[in-house]
């Protein structure tokens, strides 16, 4: 049982409403659990984020709060409270939300927001919450 | 842009509700998305499932309507709507929901859902909703 307590921090319940109540800042997402190699990030969005795309990995947008749309180049999807959609790697998107949205994201370890883009909205990883 | 198409399964948006709508059965996981080579599943839980562990993972529990609780060898954790428990591999646990409860679960592909233990509670894999 020696994983227990190397892993205590993940080995605890998570409230989503307590976690959002920690931070205000949009788009800089806030790891709150591992799982194995991955991450469970809470994030809050508002407004426009970048064109982008993750070379590496699909991305699964999972809304807890509000409403956020996912704007790909040939469409757009909205997405309400208790809904998701999972970007596939390679597929250019741009999220955007126009009042505040809270949303859960997973995916691998140490994968930069912005993708293959490097500029103001590239939050910093590994920030836990 | 082939990964679009040969991905078009996961690139739909997901609404909980609807796809809890169209199954009954209890400890019976359906895949709703892939994540890479993960998984995620949605299962409604009642009653008492069995003492188990995951030798090789991880698993996300997120409760997304009702109560659960899930029983260690030291201790219960109860998890209600908008909260969620990562139970580290090598773990042994019991989960539990005194009335039906609608759950989130996120894991590697082709994990069996009783661990290391096969019975009756033992569910096919890769069964979509």
């Amino acid at each position: 049982m020696t994983l227990k307590s190397n892993k205590s921090r993940s080995f605890k319940k998570i409230n989503f409403k307590e976690k959002f109540s920690k931070f205000s800042e949009h788009w800089q997402p806030k790891v709150v659990a591992n799982l194995n190699d991955y991450e469970i990030k809470l994030v809050k969005l508002k407004d426009d984020f970048i064109w982008h795309h993750h070379e590496e990995t699909d991305e699964a947008f999972i809304v807890l709060k509000g409403e956020i749309h996912i704007e790909f180049e040939d469409h757009t999807i909205s997405l309400g409270e208790g809904e998701m959609l999972v970007v596939p790697k390679g597929v250019r998107h741009k999220p955007y939300a126009d009042q505040e949205a809270h949303v859960m994201l997973i995916e691998p370890k140490d994968v930069r927001n912005t993708g293959n883009i490097e500029d103001d909205f590239t939050a910093p990883n590994n920030k836990w919450v």
